[in-house]
């Protein structure tokens, strides 16, 4: 064990210490074992992840299952509304409780032996264990949960990062007003990459491969929200996007709703972006013809064109917030080459499908865009498995993000493995 | 080479040294390679296995090929109707010889090149060696074999354990009356668990899930047989469980069927324990309706109502001797989470399919019960791989063999690999 | 890694210095994951590789990717007919460039961010890179390319064998008449045998097996051409054969066609062997009436009775050249236990399919020939993998060649791998 810890160690080490800046990380960050033991003990093992909304589990006894790597998280709604989470495992023999992904139940209790315990996690019953058994030393092993605005985070570690709660303050006033928690779930799609799941992060990092690529997703998306090297030819057009943005972010100021950009992603423990960007064309909602997907608006909103809030989290998430739906996605390892992206769509828990909107409608934009990037990951992934590959350089103008996320993976890892 | 023992050795004492007894073994035990390469070498490499019946081999070239790990060996009915067991590999280029799980053949021949050996194992034929080729040096590499009852055990050491013949002598009064040699395989059924081989075993060892899982098994089974904590509640129930086994021995002891239980599971290197239980209600088989699956009774029994003679041995086997059948259950691992689950199910050679007996009815219990069981260890397999799993506590009424289980593994690897 | 490369020396050096001459080699030198990295570094690392025939990439912007173990690599035909060799990895982000397996294009044009590469493997254009940024620095990374009467033959190392050039002299009078490059590729098979590469190879180094498991290739085969042990009984049919030899080569020289056997498999760094041989009944092609498969001869041959002129090289495949067509075959590792074998097989470019040729009656013996050989690879790499596996002695008349693929092999990583 010992041994197996050092090796990790060291090899990370040598690729931490090797890294360059300006350019793209080392082929090992996204084919070893050993670097993935590392990412799922330090990034995933200890800081906050996004891993479901509140809308999967609106009633007590509602649960989900979130599975990655080998592990297996339950996320409960108690008695009382509050969300709690534990690791899937019966304290007894060791065995998965819940099979399934999600579902309802009082107690849980595990199918082997029927061992059973509340919604706490208190071990509430337990056969044939004798009168020196002490049932209070064998409830649920806790994993700590906060919610944000309807968007629940988890963190295995036992101390937790604390900046949770500063990114928490600065969050709030974007996201609280599209009301995720009066939403219900309208669509939920797992899709599984070949690659590292390094590689689906950066490719959410940066729009220079959306011309070429996502013809759906840049209907609605501005070309010059995502960094673009000025030129005599575009700067006219750059110029306007500008005017159309301000414009923009006055109005939904004065509605308040923040809109100006916080970016923290590289500079503390829980890296964070937002923004809220205009969206092209009619201006209402990530869909094909840029309307509402929903005609039942989130909250009390009454004026569809709200743009496109965006919240980006290290190391795992991104969400877009509109004025009728809510698009999540969460990305889980499976292994070094293996990556589970998991796309929730929220709309009004009133709306009606068939009336107010339709499923095919509402993820048409991000079902082919999600199509599209896996292509462009996996294909990522085989080129730098080859061995032929070697870091490439970072484009100043439209790659930074990506840079900072590389930048707070390195950070984080150099922080915990050594 | 040597690294690679080391490795293994240092890894396999350490968590030796750990176990806690009466508690579960550690999830390594369950996940790890390098344990799995311990338990082929020393547990599965130095021990007796159960593999095979001798109704899968009645006549002379009969012969079932058995593989588990990376390993493949023959067992064939010679010319003299002994059994025989070798390596199924050419001792040429490395060619597996038999490719089919059974079959029939006159000398044995590799399809690669034909060198030809007999059923002793002999090599009689290969072309084009030259003069100074000596075949007496190139016969089959053998595998130590006895038969107990009609039960075939192998062993790959070059030294087996000697006590088998005490086992032998123990038990032999026990199985003999069942006359396994004069009966065929009626059905044979392979399951791979994804999970450790022993999970599996330990799955075998306890009856403290059998309420709540198996409800076919459940009919002919009493609850008390296994392990029950005492209670008001409970207590005339298990006075009148014990009362009518008393009375069933004593009856099956004047008929010259020995019942009394021996335990011998973890104080000697073959482990083994018996005992001929009654059946619930009608109180004859194993079946849905718990009378005989065949009308033809084993050997010369008139009585239908023997109960059930169980015979367990570690590491691999366990099986029911009935008056009308014989079911026998072989657990060989393939990797270290995947095992194969064998289950013969014998009868009488004269009884006749459609006449004295369904292959449905005679296996529809046992069948249930696998498929109920795999569910469960491979349950358990997944919460024991999330790296959450520790340990947890067996309960001292009904989970005292699944302790016995893992004192004889745990003394077994003690002995061996240091 | 400079660890993992220790460990790796110091088993390929243990197993190499242990190697037996006259044995077949150790049962790790087809099952470790450890060896397969020594082969893929050191002997498909540095030594020239048979990878595709000119006829595959006829015109400017075709080409082909070769993948194998985890490389990709491009060989692309080039606007001045050249033919040019490049990794198939970008130089921006690592993504693999060409997707399909063959294809046709004008610039090679990266899928993720459209960095664009011209067919010399020059970057031509990248946007937003900004003003530092030099193109020049960036261009594919390319890899030795060499043709040999059409055959095409590529070296990853950075200096790669020099011998090449004194083989393709010595080859070029037996290969060129045949004219391979005015041929056009009539039809290619691939597949997967789950064996390691070498089983595969050393199966084709001898025709000890042929007689019992090639019934279709034996028609046109004469089983003496490739060694038997003499005896009483065969020496006049062995006499005859040789008679039949000489005939046919003293007519095949006069007609301008070198015959006469070279053999230079493990004496150089590049080694290979050729014998053009007599073909049985018909005499014309290997087929399964022994008459040509395509009407339209090669070249500007006139006699279709050219027998069959093979054309063998170390590491990876072996070639048949006869009057009407052209078979080779290609051997790749994909891991340590799956190899890709391709033949490819080639007619006069203006053979008409249907009027000279079916692909029916083109392929049939190798397809037959292939799906046998697969069996007794596969079946070779499971009795190895059984532990019971210890090399066998080879036969002096019909192992002979097989010993020398085992002494190339074991040379050529004793150069490299100390």
């Amino acid at each position: 064990m010992t041994r197996t810890i050092s090796a990790q160690t060291l090899l990370t080490r040598e690729l931490l210490e090797r890294r360059r800046p300006g350019y793209s990380l080392e082929a090992p960050f996204y084919l070893s074992d050993t670097v993935l033991q590392a990412d799922m003990e330090h990034i995933f093992g200890k800081h906050w992840l996004f891993v479901a909304v509140e809308p999967q589990i609106p009633e007590p006894g509602d649960y989900v299952a979130i599975e990655f790597g080998s592990k297996s998280i339950l996320i409960v709604r108690d008695d009382d509304m509050g969300v709690r989470a534990f690791h899937n495992v019966c304290r007894h023999r060791g065995s998965r409780l819940c099979e399934s992904h999600q579902g309802q139940l009082g107690n849980i209790v595990c199918p082997y032996h029927q061992w059973t315990y509340d919604l706490t996690g208190k071990l509430i019953h337990a056969k044939h264990m004798g009168a020196d058994f002490d049932p209070s030393e064998m409830g649920l092993k806790t994993v700590h949960v906060r919610t944000l605005s309807g968007l629940i985070f988890i963190c295995l570690a036992d101390d937790p990062p604390e900046d949770f709660e500063q990114m928490a303050a600065e969050m709030t006033p974007y996201l609280a007003p599209h009301r995720l928690q009066d939403c219900k779930v309208a669509a939920q799609v797992d899709i599984i990459e070949d690659c590292n799941w390094k590689l689906t992060m950066e490719n959410n990092r940066e729009c220079y491969h959306c011309v070429a690529n996502h013809p759906e997703l840049t209907i609605s998306l501005y070309e010059f929200g995502f960094g673009y090297q000025p030129s005599a030819e575009n700067a006219a057009e750059q110029q306007r996007f500008i005017d159309i943005t301000n414009a923009a972010c006055e109005r939904w100021e004065s509605m308040g709703l923040p809109s100006a950009e916080i970016e923290r992603l590289d500079d503390r423990i829980t890296g964070y972006r937002t923004q809220r960007l205009p969206i092209d064309r009619a201006g209402q909602s990530q869909t094909m013809n840029t309307e509402v997907a929903s005609k039942k608006l989130l909250a009390d909103f009454t004026d569809p064109a709200l743009g496109g809030l965006s919240f980006w989290t290290q190391p795992n998430s991104w969400h877009h917030f509109m004025s009728d739906h809510i698009v999540s996605f969460s990305v889980l390892p499976i292994s070094a080459t293996k990556t589970l992206v998991r796309t929730t769509w929220c709309v009004h828990k009133d709306a009606v499908e068939g009336v107010d909107y339709t499923v095919e409608n509402l993820t048409a934009v991000w079902n082919a865009t999600n199509a599209q990037d896996r292509r462009l990951v996996e294909e990522s992934q085989i080129g730098i498995a080859t061995g032929a590959y070697q870091p490439g350089p970072y484009s100043p103008y439209t790659e930074g993000l990506v840079e900072k996320f590389c930048n707070w993976y390195v950070n984080r890892l150099n922080a915990h493995s050594r």
